[in-house]
């Protein structure tokens, strides 16, 4: 299995960003994490990062061709992006949003998920830990296949 | 560590509820299910399902003397339990909310999450696995102490 | 055919509460209209009440082993309870929501309907008749069979 | 007693319009179904259908000069037209509406219903029934007289 | 002069919840300090708590047959309930809402009140001295009768 | 403990100005009894009054100057005035909004309170006794000290 | 000076319509009043009714050809009817609206004025002398001629 | 008969401000053309002007004690002042609001009328004609007396 | 293939109404227009004006029995319109809404599209060259069959 | 004439993306036959893609340059960017949005449109073809001059 | 070159007001560094400070006479006040608005500024310095004359 | 002290766009301006423009290695960039938000702003002075250190 892990913008500032919020790892470090877990669920990820919101439009269009599965925490573009959203809807693949923060608990303007329209489901409040898990249920619905109950 | 796993209103329908929307489990089986994983996570569960706000409000009182977390699957009160809410804030726990199915994706009114604002997470959109996650995100919150990144 | 006829909060005082909007007939005296009707309509009907919103939500739930079709009056729990709108959507019955006054011509906080999107139909506004009225909707529905106009 | 019974916009068109969700009967044969009940009820009815939301405010008013009571669908009108509902207060009569299908559970620009402010009461979702439900509340209320309950 | 005392949802809490916002006394004292002014006022109390809506609900109904007010802090409910509105307002009695803190300082979702629509006044903001500003407030329009003014 | 009574706009009208709504007692009357409540109580209170905001601004930033605590009825400024509540913030004094009638459950551009978000609580509804039961929750907070609860 | 003077749904029911609200005079009597006002004002005009908001854009439409103004009372097409809003546009006409009652101490549905976006100005509230009123108003700014003040 | 003529703020500063809107009169002159119609009517004017919102609270009070009726061009007020609105519902006068130029057609902000729910109508759009049409429509009630039609 | 070209409330008046919106050409020019268009691409049309929105639902209705397809500009009614939209959704033929001018550049009443949520496509901003594109997409869509692409 | 066609976000995955709703041809087989098109007009084409927003809005300011018209779709950017908007309201050129579906149909956030609000005029809902007839609208209107009607 | 310097409600408090927010220096203090920049402008400045928003209003018409711009910080009226608005608007000088802190990041409450749609422009954000800030560019465009760029 | 002067999408267009609304001058000069000033005030500044809003994030981010401090002209994205907002709030520098015009008196769509919830302060309405205004409040906050005022 297959599985594109992308992050949105200012996700490149991780460890430097307001670590009281976001803590104090950086995105190499969690990307590790993220390959660590792949690797004891057996799956290969490819790992992105953009600030740029078509550019995460172009990585989840090209991923059509060689991943099962996304990954994606949208980061700001969660909110207003309807060509993510679209682009996700575009490619025939099963994706997952995650957030490090718990956006229910923040701004008035977090409360909003555009982006998540297009998703099998989300993952949010857990740190660098809500890839993981997102990850996991990526595979597990993997391996459950089509018939999976959920 | 304990955890108190709570199943809000219709859980117990789990089953025989529009199958093709929640799956086929019954709520007994996905207790063995959240069972067997505390089990490697070596944590102990104690599960509970209510219909009644009020109920739901009660068990979240009690968990304050023995649990360690909560779990919780508020159904239908997600989107209107201010004494839910309350509840949660009022215990001194992490808590993290699950659904099973994707609520951004669904009808207009289920976008609202007041629940949420009080938990440290929320995992949604991979049917009974959502539990399973979510119990791993307590079990390591729990691990990494006061000092985790997240 | 069995219907369960199940009144909301505050139906119990009926005949003492607000006599001018709901009429002095109590619950019980209506209760006999409405089997009354039933025998003419060769209906069975079991009648239950409850202030309890997650009692409400039970009692749907249990209709689903013995009932064909539920007659609701949700009361003041219409304009927010998504638990007994989605009770209504899992169990597989045919159900009818009435009301005693007609809740288009009251406050801006009853033009809401959450329970109403998962039910067949409404009746409002005719006072004990409405139970009347919902009771015959069901049974010609039945009579008609899954070939019914309307 | 007499009544006016009343079809709005597009009702002629029963039984070609949409079958799979006004059903197959046209606009003719539902005005027999009523015609036979009113006879049973001892009550005359006379029916007229428009798509001018004007002539409908005008046959309103006309009815004051010989009706008892109005029965009126008026389909799209329902939830823009102040006119229809400031004719049906002009009008000193009884007034009943009802729809085919049940709108809280079709598009957001249905949910609001302006003529229902000025009605009695509200039959909805029962097809070409509810306009025979719709009938018998108002007989009801006719024998009943001024003080009936409800 | 006889006064249901009725405490709303998480306020069985109160000493552990949340002190800085809510106060280091239980609800047990708070219930000794509400007696004793009862005392004072020559006012008997019977105090009673519920996580329930729909046994607030039945509580409130039960009044009517022995208590000549009602004190309530409906909690968390005080922004939703309908039904706990309406019980108030079915019931012939006056009824003070009372809250610890300030809703309106607080947040937005606690800004709407539906329940004290049906009440006479509110207090709110003084800690469990809302209580005794709320009792005095019943035991003086007692005692001014009918035509007290205000 | 000194306090400003601070009557707002249309409050001298009192006696004169819908009786049915705000009682027949006079401003000058409703004074005397807070005077006299003031003296059981060894409060010493300043009264004042005026239609104009920008005075009442004035009236609470002097207050600072000589006064240990605020009772202020806002009358028609309750709902917009950001001048008044940016007043009280900016004096180190606590305060208490009071209301003869109940806001919320009059008119809708009553139920928006801009003043209140500045105030330690709020009473509401008992006509002149909201003054007394304001002062005394002043007069006990001013007793219990820092450590008061609630 | 020729006016056009248009009374839109519901009006031909003066008189007999909700006479607390709208008066006893019908509308026979109150185009009288406005004909001898005209004449006192050296104004011809002609009076003309429909409850078919269609025919209102047909009769202003065609007022292009002979009329110099347009008095209009568009009833209940007042708040909706873009298509009205769009005819007084259309023509080359001053146009006064005129409302028997205050809409703004009227239901919330009737806060909306379409139509007067496009009109010179609005009497409201005087019943059948806002015609006269709106009447004065067209002949005064006819006499003024284009350089009229205001 | 005596009216109380009162104007808002800016109104002092007719002639000069924004002439294209307001047109070029100042408000002395304005007033002379009130005066001379009050004249022909044998109405009583006094007349006065205030940037103040608490001023004209204040002068809408004193009136109580001489006038019969009130006429008012709040300005800017229009739109937010429950002040102004409840001092016109205090007194007990017949009050008429009046503009120089139609709100519904001017920016969103003007759209919201609060004084005008406590006025007996409204008169916009004809620059200082608005003042004299409002004042023929109170000095006609007033002939007309309590039995007046409309 | 033959096509029902419908113009809404207004139309009748281009050429004379505000021309530097509109135009200049008068509708039987643009009916021209229209027409030689149609013979170009082989289409029959019938072109009819009403300022009537029921005339509008007849007419379409009507075209069930004899036309491929609707070329529609409501005009004003394409912001209220559910029963002219629900005229087209009930005859089962393609339509298209066409526009002279660009709704979304102009007031914020013009931004809502009720009718264009039962259309295929919607055309506006080109004038009368609005129609003819809307009828060659209306003549390309019936020579692409079932099996056209978009 | 030379004219920037202009493909926003994902309109690259045509062929592949949701073909049940885009359609089966690719962005290459359309760009052939708009370039078609553009020669039986006489019409210079140059086209692009670009799934960033900034570079939408660096093409058309590029377009100032050498282009007569642009004829853009800006995919899921419509609905959001004032960008891409104050690009097109700044450089002097007529520009026309087309859409493939019709977006009054599909998501309630799809509804909005900011690009439009600075385009002469929209097609939509016409598949491929929409291109086509924005292209034809540029042409006429190019053909037609300053003078055109419409 | 002349300029007001208009501070709003309670400004007048600066120094001992939540200093926090708004520093420790007093209006005077401020002033005097006003009129140190001002002197180094060549610019005249004359201050002034009032919590009476129609007393604000007067000052700015005031100004009309003697100033060549107005420099203001309307405090908490900025938010509601049409009057002050208006007056800017009345008067014919270019007004700049000026904030100590900035609204953006505050309560949402002081997110709508209502006077600002009347001014040149805005300063906010940046303490006593925003009133420099805000005088240079009143200077600024003053120096540069009706030419000016920007 | 070393700055980011950041310029916006669409501001490259500068002396070519809409000349009437953001003056002749081209971002090169305006540039020049700011270089110019910069010196004065013994600030060196780094320029950069991007019409893409990932490039504007990216830039933000790598001021946080050389640059004290960040001067943005966000232009469209001010409005809905979540993401550059979170950048500016990831890297810890004051940042100042300039405008050449003034959102406030514009389009409704101008008037949320949501990149100012994360600066210290804004400046608009003067054109390319807004750029010095901004730059001198910039160096200001810089000599007066972490104890300034305001």
């Amino acid at each position: 299995m297959k599985v594109l892990v992308l992050h949105g913008p200012n996700l490149n500032m991780l460890g430097t960003r307001e670590p009281e919020v976001y803590g104090t790892l950086t995105l190499e470090q969690i990307n590790v994490f993220i390959i660590n877990r792949a690797n004891e669920l057996g799956v290969e990820v490819v790992t992105a990062q953009s600030n740029v919101e078509g550019e995460l439009v172009t990585l989840i269009q090209d991923a059509a061709g060689w991943a099962d599965a996304i990954l994606i925490n949208p980061g700001g573009y969660s909110h207003t992006s309807v060509a993510i959203r679209d682009a996700i809807a575009a490619v025939d693949l099963p994706a997952v949003e995650v957030h490090l923060s718990n956006p229910a608990a923040r701004e008035e303007f977090r409360h909003t998920d555009v982006v998540a329209t297009a998703c099998k489901g989300v993952v949010s409040g857990f740190g660098w830990r809500s890839y993981l898990l997102g990850l996991e249920a990526l595979a597990a619905a993997q391996k459950d296949g089509p018939n999976n109950e959920g």
